[in-house]
C-alpha cells in the first residue's frame, strides 16, 4: 500500500497546506504536546506555508460557540486564503465547500494538520488518501488528548494510506537543497521554532563575524 | 488489508455496542490507565451508546466467583440488554449464546470493549473481524495490565483488520454533524467525561449569559 | 518547623475547605494531571467538604473575564458559601473580603486547592500559613502547567509550613474511624472517585447479597 | 500477511515451548522490564508449559563463558527437556542440533521468549516464521536493552509474520475455558504472578469462608 | 530535625516489624509500582523479618468486609504474630490494641510498610516517631495511587521525623556484614526478590563448580 | 531557614534581573526541557523583565570562544544592560564586576536565570543567598542535562535558601494585581507563552465583539 | 512487502556502512537519546564498520557553515573512506555523488545512520530501499528531535522497505557465530558500548584467572 | 543544617576522591541510568580526579565473589591508590581500614561515588559527614534499583547533611575557573564525556581552522 519515496515527496509546486480547526477553544483539548511545544509547532508549520507560497485552505468548526474563533496568528498570517466555516459536520471532508476549496487549489498533495488528532485531522486526511490525495498528516501540529491516542491515530491513518509525519518532515521537503531561494525563509523559521538549529546559526554568524575583523 | 474509512465509519443505523467483562473484580486488573481515567472512559462510552440507541450486549465471566459482577453502573444503564454470563469460555466469541446476541442485534459494525485488553477484548475482536463484522475496539475502554501490553494488543489487532480506537473517535463517527439531533445528548456526555470541552461549553454560556442580560 | 502530626491532622470540627479559582477558563491551564483525573479530583474534594459540612469559602478571580466562571458543579454543591469575586488580585490572601470570609469560617485548619498550583494556592497557602493557620495544600486536586512546577510549588509550600497532599489524605483524616456517622458518605464518594476502592464494596456486596440468599 | 486468529490460537495439543538464553549472564542485560517484573514474567510462562505438558525446548549460548548458565529455576522445572547448548551460533536457528530439537516436538505453533528480544528472541523467531511455523513471541518474558529496542524488534518481527504478545495472552489461549481440568494450575501460576488476580481469588475465597460457616 | 546515622541504623536486636493492612482487597489501590514489582518487595520485606526473628506485628482494617483478609503468604509466615483486626480506625496507632502490641516487642526502631502509603502508613508512622519511636517507613512494601502521592507522603514523612527507606536498604543495615550468621538468609532473599543479585550469585557459583571439577 | 512568604515575594520595586550564560554554545546542554519549551520560557521571562523595566544584569562566560555569543534575542531585548563577560570563572559570583554590577542595581531580591541550572545558575544563586540578597532560581528558564540534575539543583539551591520557582511565579508576584498598570504587558506575554492562557484571551475577546455587535 | 530474515540478514561481506551528517553542530538536535547514550550509539556503529571491513561511506551536509563538520572521531576512524561532502542537497540520495559511491562499494546491504532520523536517515533509506538496496536504518546511531518523531520515522520508513534496528542487531547480525575470528573485536566494542556485557566479561575473566592460580 | 556554599565548595587541594564497590557483579543492579550513561558518568569522575591529583580511595566488597572485581578501567587509572578489599562489611566506613585510608588523605572534603546509591554510598556518606567531613554524594556516578531509590536516598543523604550532586558540579567546582592550568584536561574530559560540550568544541575549533588559513 506504500506509495514509493519518490512519489511521496513533496515540493511547492505540487503542495497544498490545510488547516483545520486550530480554534482557540477545541485547542485547549490538547495534551499530547507540551503547550508551548504545541503552539511552536503550529506556527512554524503555518509559516512554512506562507515560506513556499502554498495554496492554503483554512477551516473552522461551529466557530461562533465553544470552539472558538481560529487563533488569531494564523488569520493574520493567511488573511486571503478561503476559510470554510464549517456549520456541523465534524469531518471537514464532509463540507463540500471544503472539499471545494481543496480541489480548487489544483494540487494532489496535502499538508494536513488538525485538532484534534485522532478526530479532526484523521477523517478529513483518510478520506483525502482514499481519493487519491498524497496526504501528509503533520502529528506534532495537530494534538491529542493523550498519547495513547495519538498513537492510535498515527496507526490508523497510516493503514489508510496516510503519511504521518513532523513539521521538520514538512520543512525538510519542501527545502529540499538549501541552494534553491526558498533557503533564507526556511532558516528564519529554523531559528525561531527549532532553536536548536537557530543557535547553531548564531554561532556561525559570531564566528564569521569575528573572522571578518 | 485497511477497510477504506468511507466503509469502516459508524453511523447509529448501522451500529453495536458490546461491552466485555467489566466486572468489579476484573477491572482491578486495569493499570494502563490511572483508576480515575479509566472509569471516566469506561463510563463515558457506555453513556454513547444509550445516547444513540445502539443495540447493546453485555458479557461477563463467572461473575458470580472472583471476577465479580457487571459493575453496577452499566446494569443501571442498560437494564434490559442480554447479559451474557458466560460459564468458563474466556473469549466471549466461543459462547453460542454470545455470538447469537451479537447477530440477533442486526448490526454489521461492532463497538468492542473489554477487560482485559490483550485476552477479553482481543480475541473476540479478532475472531469478529475474521466472520466479516467491521469492529471498532475502544482501547481506551478497556484495560490492561501495562502500557507494553496494550501497545502489542492494539499491534496484534490491527494486523488481524480490527480498528483500533479512542472513546472520542466513537463518539465523533456516531455524532457526525454538530446539527443532527443526538447533540445535545453527545454535548452532556463531553461536559462529564471530556471536562477541557465542556468547560468550553460552560465559558461560552457564560458569555451568552452576559450578553443576554 | 514541622507541626506534629497530633496537632496537624484534621476534623470536621476544627477544618474548613478553600476552594481557589476553579474556574472554567483557567482550570485549561492544567497539564500536571490528565484531565479526567483532574476533574476526579476536585469533584472529590468538594465532595467531602460536603460530607462532613465543612464550612466553605469560594473565590473566583475576575470571573467575568478570560478566567471564566466558577465551574457549575461546584456552585451547586455549595450555593450558600461566600464567594469571593476578587477583582484582580492574584492572590486570593491580598484580598480583605476572602480573609474575612476565612476567618469567618472561626476554623484554624484549612483545606485547600487553587489553580493553578504554584500561583493561585501557593500564595494563599503560605501566607495562611504564615498567619498561624495550619494548612492542608491538596495538590491533586490544585493544577499546574506541568510536573517540575508542582514539584517545586510542593517544595516551596512545605518550607514554608504547608503541608502538602492529595484528596484521599483528606478524607481519611476526616473520616478518622469507619465506625464514625459520616462513613457512608465517605464510602460513597470512594465509590465514585477512588474507583478500585468502589469496586472492592461492589464485589463484596455481591458475595453478600449471595450469601444471604 | 496476518494469519488469521482462528488459525493463530494456541491449545495445548498443539504448541511448543520455546526458551532462549536465560542465562545468568546475559539476563543482566536486560532494562526494558524492571527486574523484579521480568523475573516475574519469565517463571510464569515456564509454569504455563509445566502447567499444559508443553514439549520444551531449552537452548543456551556458550554457558560455560561470561555468558552464565541457564538460571536454576528453569532447569529444575525442567529437567529432562532437550537442552541445547551451542557453541557459538547468535542464532540458535543456525544451530542444526536445536532445529532439530523444535521439530521433535512435533508442534507448529511455537511460544518463545528469548534474552536478548531484538537477538536471541527476534532471529530465531522470524526464521522459524519463515519456515511455515506460527510463533508466538513472548516479549514480557524476554528483555532488551531499552524500550526503542523492544518496540523496534515488535515492529520488526510482526513484519515477518511473528505475533508478539505477553505471557498472560499465552496463559489465555492455553486454558481457553476456565471449566477445563488445567484450570487449578493456570489459577495458582495467577495467584503467584499476576497477583492482582491471585487477590481476586483470595478475597472471594474469604467469603466462601465466611459463608460457609 | 535529622538523627545521626549511627543513631538510626538497624539492628535486627534493636527493631520490630510492622505490616499494614496488606490485606486482598486494599492492595488492590497500589499504583505506584507495577503489580509484580510490589508483590516482590511486600514479599521480601516479610521475608527478612522472619530472617532476623524479628518481633513482628500485624494488622488489618475491617478484613470481614471489602478491605479483604491480611494476604495469605503473610499469615502463613507469621501465624503467632500478634494481628490486631482494627474495627475502624483508619491510623493503626489509633488502635490502643496495636500500639500496646507495638510496645510489647520491647523495639524501639520500627521498619513500618503499610497500604495505602499516604494514609495507613504515614498516619502511624509519624505517630510512632512524635513518640519517640526511630520509624523506618518502607515506601516500596507500601504502595499508593500514583506516583505524586508517593513523593508527597515520603516529604511529610520525613518532615515529621519518620525516615523513608526502599527494602534493600533494611536489608542491608540488619546483616551490615556479610560474615555475619544471617548471610545465608539475606542471600536467599536476594536470590529470589533482587534477581540481578540472584543471577550473579548462580553466575558465580557456576564458576565455582568448573573450578572444583 | 524559610523566609515567610511576605519577605520573599517580588515587586517590581525591589528585584532585580540576572540572566547568566544565556548563549547559543551552552544552551545546546540543555535537555530537561524540550527545545521549544525551553526557549519559550527564557523569552518568557526575559519579557517579565522588561515589562516591569527590572533593571537587567547580563553575563556571559567565554563569549569568543565555544561557548558562543549571548543570543542575540536578549541582547536585542536589553541592549544597554550591562553585559559581564566573564573571562573564565565558572561562577558568575567569583567575577567582581559581576557582583558590583548587581550591586549597582540597589535591589535585595534577584530573579536568577542561569545555564547550566547546576552550576552556572546554583553556584551564584548560592552565594547570593548566603551574602543577604533574597534569590528567586528561574529553572525552568534556566537548563540541565537531565532531570535528575535538575532535581538536584533545586535541592541543593533550596537547602541554601534559594526559592527555586517557575518563570509563572515570577509573572504573577510582579503583577500581584490585574488591575495595575502593568496588566496588559503581562497578559500580551502571557498570550505568546503561556498560550492556553492567551487562547483563553482570544476566546473571550471573540465573545466580546459578537456582544459587541 | 516484508522480505524474509534469511534474506536480509547481514555478513559482512554483502554490507557496507552509510553514516550520514554526523557533524558537530547537526547532532546538537538529537533529543531522543541522552547524550552519552548516543554518542555511545555512534561509536560502537562505527567501530562494527571497522571490525568488519565494511566499506563505508561518509557524507556531510554544509559542513563549512553551522551544521558543522564531521566529528572527528569518525573521521579518525575511516581517514581514507570518501567522504562526499554535499553542497546543498538535503537527502543525500539526491547527490549523485553519493550514490555513486554507494554503488561503489558494490554492496546491496545499507547499514545506514544519520542525523536527523528523520530527515537525514529517512530519505535516503527509503530511496535506497526504492532502488533495491536491503536498508537497515540504525535508528539509536541516529537521533531525532523527540520520541515521537523517531516513532513515525521509524513507523515510515517501514511501510517504504526499511528495516529499522539498533546497533546491537547489527552487531549480532555481522558477527553470527562467536566462534568466527571476529569474535575478539565484537567482544571489545562489548567491552566499551554494551558495558553490562562487558562487565560480564570482566567478571568472567576474573575467575578465569582465579581458576588458573 | 545547610554548609553555606563558600565552606562547601571543592578545591583540588582540599579534597579526595572515594570510589566504593565500582565492581563488574554490582554494577549490573543499576537500573537507574540506562547502561551506557552510568558507564560514562562513572568514568568521568574517575578522570577528574586524575586530572586534579585528587588522593583517591578504593573499596571493593567481597571482590572474590559474586561481586566481581573492581572494573579494570578504575584499576588501570589508580594503580598506586589504596584499595581496601572489605572482606564483609556493607558500609565501607564500618571497615578501620577504610576510614584510616580517607583520613591518611588529610582531607576533609569527600567526593564519593557508590554503587549502589542507597546503600554503598548512603551509609558512608551519612557516616563521614556525621564525622565532621563535607562530603559530596555523587549520583549519577552511583547507580540504584530504580529511580524512587535514588530519590529517597538522596533525600536521606542531604537530611543527614551530605550534598548530592551530580559529575558535571564536581567538575565545575574542582575547575573553577577556565583560566587554571587544568583547563585542558577537563575540556577533554568534557569531550569524551559531555560530548555536546564537546561539539561545541569541535565546531569552534574548526572555525579557528577556517579562520587561521
Amino acid at each position: 500500500m506504500a506509495i514509493p519515496f519518490s512519489k511521496q515527496r513533496l515540493s511547492p509546486e505540487d503542495s497544498a497546506l490545510i488547516l483545520i480547526d486550530h480554534q482557540s477553544g477545541i485547542m485547549q483539548l490538547v495534551h499530547d504536546y507540551p503547550p508551548a511545544e504545541f503552539r511552536n509547532n503550529v506556527l512554524a508549520l503555518a509559516k512554512l506555508g506562507k515560506a513556499h507560497d502554498l495554496p492554503t485552505v483554512l477551516t473552522t468548526s461551529y466557530d461562533e460557540g465553544p470552539n472558538g474563533p481560529l487563533i488569531p496568528e494564523l488569520r493574520a498570517m493567511y488573511p486571503d486564503a478561503p476559510l470554510i466555516r464549517r456549520p456541523g459536520q465534524i469531518s471537514a471532508w464532509d463540507n463540500e465547500d471544503f472539499v471545494a476549496a481543496v480541489r480548487a487549489t489544483g494540487r494532489k498533495k496535502l499538508i494536513m494538520a488538525g485538532v484534534t488528532t485522532d478526530v479532526c485531522l484523521a477523517f478529513p486526511a483518510m478520506q483525502a488518501a482514499e481519493e487519491g490525495f498524497t496526504v501528509y498528516a503533520v502529528v506534532d501540529a495537530s494534538g491529542a488528548n493523550d498519547t495513547a491516542t495519538q498513537q492510535m491515530a498515527v496507526q490508523r491513518m497510516s493503514a489508510a494510506g496516510v503519511i504521518p509525519v513532523n513539521w521538520i518532515v514538512v520543512a525538510a521537503e519542501l527545502q529540499r537543497d538549501w541552494r534553491l531561494p526558498s533557503a533564507p525563509k526556511t532558516g528564519e523559521i529554523f531559528h525561531q521554532h527549532l532553536h536548536n538549529y537557530g543557535m547553531l546559526i548564531d554561532n556561525f554568524a559570531a564566528q564569521q563575524a569575528a573572522r571578518a575583523q
